[in-house]
């Protein structure tokens, strides 16, 4: 059976895509694509064999998988699609309401640590489904990932206070965050080392090649979205792809602020699969 | 938002998509894999704009779709993968038990029409699942379709009769079997005819490219499948993909005998869409 391996299905993850098109890899493995949330369930329900998974996830279940090498979606710095939208300027949210987009635990983690510890307020978080104009009635400020914050940057003529928490983090930290990590079951890992070296090599080979034409990927990615060309090569040119030692130190750190937090009951070993 | 667009995940349709990575297409489209059944639902529920359905899905739910021009899935005498597997020869089943595989309506009449038309025989039929050593402990035979008749045939060391239903179909009228069309919903169908015509291009120059290229194609579906390839060459040769004048007309010479049967209500017109 051909390896199955989760996709995520936002703008992100595009020049991963782009390549693997290229590369004609869809003959070796079969991609099934979906949000983090629901990879991560899929993964765990064995549905798929390796998937891009959140950071904070992986943490929860780190004991049934192993994290394959030089892979990940972070940033170091902005990432231009994790925003805080706010009314107020961000000091001046302790005690007011904050909506949270229910698509994304990591995130609302990364807020929560970055409100704790770097501006010492404790606002009053709520769950809500991501449209901006909707959390923005109930709350002074809006937490939005992915596409749906992409697009509301891109769209929002409101005057508001926008906070890239990618750079919130970089300014606490000096550290790059890492949002995803392609987890591996670890049954499977043990019985296809030969497939998951192959996968490895195509993924990054995949992104480099994106890269070194990101203008074509980016138009490409522009011609079914709301979002011009250029601004895309913005934002594929702010994430980071690989997952050196630098962003593994800033993925433990992030998971040492989140036990802090009481968010995740310990912090997991970084087990890193040698291809 | 790129089309919609379902595919059956058999390795009959392994040529279109063999082809359809060759040329990239994936980048333009949204392509879902499912079976037969799966993607007849999901394209009722409008989460296809167009997908390959069986054949009677298409007579039953004529007035949501029209027709995708030059492409289906026939054959015009073997098919290969739809067999009945019996202990007695056909002649002998009459009142016997005949177990059906679960996942083909489409089949299913065909060996309705033919035993009832040619044979002149009414065995008793039941509905089963795909698998032939526990179908032939309550029947005396079995139908399977798709990549389990594959399988049954490459793999059965058992003294069986065997009845190839494309062959019996065109000895008994003359005309090739129509077993997948490609529908499209009618609304989206009226606003999307340059995407339309883009599909229906790529995917008769995916199918051309594979067909030329078929000991590759054949290769490189092997690679996860329990078959040599010289046994798909056969078996994508006894396909056909086209959707002429002559496959339509068996079409209708289909639908016909199944309505005298009272398996459909009517016979449906074939709306073709104009490209």
């Amino acid at each position: 059976m051909k390896p199955r391996v989760g996709h995520i299905q936002f703008i992100n993850c595009f020049p991963l895509f782009y390549g693997l098109i290229e590369k004609k890899f869809l003959l070796e493995i079969e991609l099934i694509k979906g949000n983090p949330t629901d990879l991560n369930r899929m993964l765990a329900g064995n549905l798929l064999d390796l998937a891009p998974i959140p950071s904070i996830a992986y943490a929860r279940n780190y004991r049934d998988y192993v994290l394959m090498p030089d892979i990940s979606v972070s940033c170091d710095g902005e990432v231009k699609s994790i925003y805080l939208f706010s009314r107020l300027p961000i000091e001046r949210l302790h005690n007011k309401k904050i909506a949270l987009t229910n698509i994304s635990r990591t995130s609302q983690a990364l807020l929560r640590i970055l409100m704790a510890r770097c501006y010492n307020i404790a606002p009053e978080y709520f769950q809500s489904a991501p449209e901006l104009g909707a959390m923005l009635m109930e709350a002074d400020a809006a937490l939005l990932i992915g596409d749906d914050a992409l697009r509301a940057r891109y769209k929002t003529r409101d005057r508001l206070y926008i906070y890239d928490l990618g750079q919130e983090w970089k300014n606490f930290t000096g550290l790059p965050m890492v949002f995803a990590v392609w987890a591996i079951r670890r049954d499977f890992a043990h019985n296809h080392r030969d497939e998951l070296k192959l996968i490895r090599d195509t993924f990054t080979d995949s992104i480099k090649f994106s890269l070194e034409c990101i203008q074509d990927c980016a138009a490409k990615a522009s011609q079914w979205e709301d979002f011009s060309a250029d601004y895309l090569v913005e934002y594929f040119n702010s994430l980071r792809f690989d997952f050196d030692p630098r962003k593994q130190e800033g993925l433990l750190q992030y998971y040492k602020e989140a036990k802090n937090q009481g968010i995740i009951d310990e912090v997991p070993p970084l087990e890193i699969i040698d291809l």
